[in-house]
């Protein structure tokens, strides 16, 4: 349980940054490291005007997946953001921007919530993950 | 190769759950434990009522794509379904229902197919996964 | 370091198989032995006709992230093909398509791009795998 668990964040709709951030949780939980790498959509999701409004969900959710999501936040669910705060303040678990990713959006490390601890490129990313599991989102 | 492979399925749609039988039975063949962990539009799938209905592809397929699975399926291809069934009737295959996500959707676990060996929580199905990979499809 | 990254190429859109490209230069620069398993509409964007052509983005990347992929791509961003023509250059890449997507899409080997360096069936997938980490893209 020493090695880390390695999340790749592509896709950036809540639903599946939702399930990111539930895993994080937990495994922070059993005392194993998280390292999550932003690419792409999940990472434009982390931007400091965006990280609250309301990101979509995959194309499959359709009507009644909407209003199932809606209906448990309402009821009073944490949403990914604060559950990822939650795992920091629990556990082990460092959020790093995917260097290609900034280039493509054109973002600066300012641009970004405090949530991300900084921005390194994909070598850096597998040398961190070490012998851990590499998850794709 | 004893450790097992443990798949996260957060998609519904019929082409992921067919990639994701497809692997689960190529482990279960090689003797190698699988834990599914049903998340989200995946759950949903394993309704009673609807798991065998069709839940549609991902987007990227298309109107080709649709042609191409149908024609499979009409050549007699096993449903993602009749796939696990064979798995699980090959080798040690358990599949859980994530518990988040059957509260999200409103489900009891009558609501879901006899595939469907029990729910649990995120901690459990990582403690079950032990040092075996953790894919996400 | 010595055992393979394993990615199952699902998603045949542009930027899910750019992330993946950069994910196995960046392991195969660390000299590390990578094998894609191309499944489904990965596999299709692997056809001589039509690797060099443009297969779409995410659903959830709309309209501006169209803008930002052709801005990056104009300013001489590598596409994804000639990433893995790269990382085949630097390092230990094998890509093998999925039998049973062969099937599926009614391909041959010859309809294949030459980085495409065979077919097999997913039992064979995994023993090349071997205790090596398996990505779901």
């Amino acid at each position: 349980m020493d090695d880390p668990l390695n999340l790749v964040l592509f896709s950036g709709t809540d639903d599946k940054l939702q399930a990111a951030a539930v895993l994080t949780a937990g495994a922070a939980a059993l005392g194993k490291p998280v390292n999550l790498f932003l690419q792409y959509w999940a990472l434009d999701a982390f931007r400091t005007d965006r990280i609250e409004t309301d990101h979509g969900l995959s194309a499959e959710a359709g009507a009644a997946g909407r209003v199932a999501v809606d209906a448990l936040r309402d009821a009073g669910q944490a949403s990914w953001a604060e559950t990822l705060r939650q795992a920091k303040d629990l556990g082990e678990v460092d959020i790093q921007a995917c260097s290609l990713s900034m280039d493509l959006l054109h973002l600066e490390p300012t641009d970004l919530d405090p949530l991300v601890d900084g921005v390194e490129g994909v070598t850096a990313f597998f040398l961190a993950a070490g012998d851990g599991h590499v998850v794709f989102i």
